[in-house]
């Protein structure tokens, strides 16, 4: 089977470590930035292009891992080869192919991923669609080498899936992030809060996150919350923040 | 050394058994709550009471577990013993034991506890304050002998410690919580999404949580950030949340 990688981003280089060491061979790299495409064909032992129309036409494969618009622009350029085509985004319909490719796809691991940190692909849902049974099988097959854990999704619920996504990674992380301006400022180091955070986000393995809710917003701890804000003073954005997320864990845990 | 534990929530259970296992014994336990200081007692092998005047008076170490109005009530009723008194709050000052005991000191694990979920006390960094440096002392001592992170933290960096902690926490498990509503709501196991919570849990023990950053709101992608915000059309509150950290994460990223 041959593979080209349409991207050069955090998705693209864990998808063509992921492809390689399952001795699937990446063909070509493509990417606008020549830097990047390089340093991924290096890497995946492939060569590269900057240029789309220079993109080879006979793979049995295309991933797409690129931005909302990079993708379209990609989509509008390149003449279309006979392989399948696939993205790997969440929040992209499956019909934005339509009308430039007859065999086309979703791809979506739904894991974030760092430039330097390797990750188990094995262990990543990954998230298919095909645009007819026999296109959904063959990408299925490719994300059973890869994954234990493969499951094929409309578009429509791949977007929710993917908003669930933002607020259990994205939006956690920029917790973290806060929470680490606010130890900075008191002088502490980062370390003294991993074990909380490794335990929250463990706890979640056997209990769910409702029931497992702590702190002083769901036992409406007023003195607490009082002494939270006014420690806020200086960071009204932080405050608003603060104050939504009590206001909203208090109501939903009242009137459950 | 006669320890007497104050309380028998978590956080009590969770120290009990962490002193009991290090052989320190526990000669009661109080709690207003019948049950639960039965229970507790049980466990630790311990006697108990429900009555503020039935608490022993020879204790080395008294630990107040309690919530904030729970504990001044019961420090203005008990008649003050001659052992150190510790609460094990966050977000208590140490001074509100002044006028009611000589002795006495902060003794705050950082770590969330739920009923039945061990942890390994070890692990847990304990944040210790003591009125004198005698009391201190021998405060550090005990701590030294539950956990390998101790740290001398006074009241006013709690209080910061705290907050990070509740963002870091309370509020993170809050987006798990909405994560799995939405994911409920679709028709998704919530297993799908635990490996992308390892992850990013995971990650901050090499990557700082502001470069960790991912998602549509650090590279402003308005076309997933509007096509999120429609799927919360129904959830108003949700889609507030949403829009904050959208906005929030923006300007943190685009102002550095």
């Amino acid at each position: 089977m041959e593979v080209v990688l349409i991207g050069s981003g955090n998705v693209a280089t864990h998808l063509g470590l992921a492809l390689q060491a399952k001795g699937i061979t990446i063909s070509q790299v493509y990417s606008r930035n020549v830097l990047n495409a390089e340093l991924l064909a290096k890497k995946l032992d492939s060569s590269f292009t900057t240029d789309i129309s220079d993109i080879y036409r006979d793979a049995d494969i295309y991933f797409y891992a690129l931005t909302d618009s990079a993708f379209k622009s990609v989509l509008r350029e390149i003449k279309m080869p006979k392989g399948i085509q696939v993205h790997t985004a969440g929040c992209i319909g499956m019909d934005e192919f339509e009308g430039f490719t007859s065999k086309f796809g979703v791809f979506y691991p739904l894991q974030t991923f760092s430039k330097n940190k390797p990750v188990d692909f094995s262990q990543i849902p990954i998230c298919i669609e095909g645009n007819t049974p026999e296109v959904q099988q063959s990408i299925l097959e490719l994300a059973k080498q890869l994954s234990n854990k493969t499951y094929i999704v409309n578009s429509e619920n791949r977007k929710k899936l993917h908003l669930a996504a933002v607020f259990a990674c994205n939006f956690t992380n920029y917790m973290y992030d806060i929470a680490s301006d606010i130890l900075k400022d008191s002088g502490f180091p980062f370390e003294i809060i991993q074990p909380l955070i490794t335990e929250t986000a463990e706890k979640t393995k056997s209990i769910n996150p409702y029931d497992a809710q702590t702190g002083p917003a769901v036992r409406m701890d007023k003195k607490t919350i009082s002494t939270h804000l006014s420690l806020l003073n200086e960071a009204p954005d932080l405050k608003k923040i603060y104050n939504l997320l009590t206001k909203s864990i208090y109501s939903r845990h009242k009137k459950n």
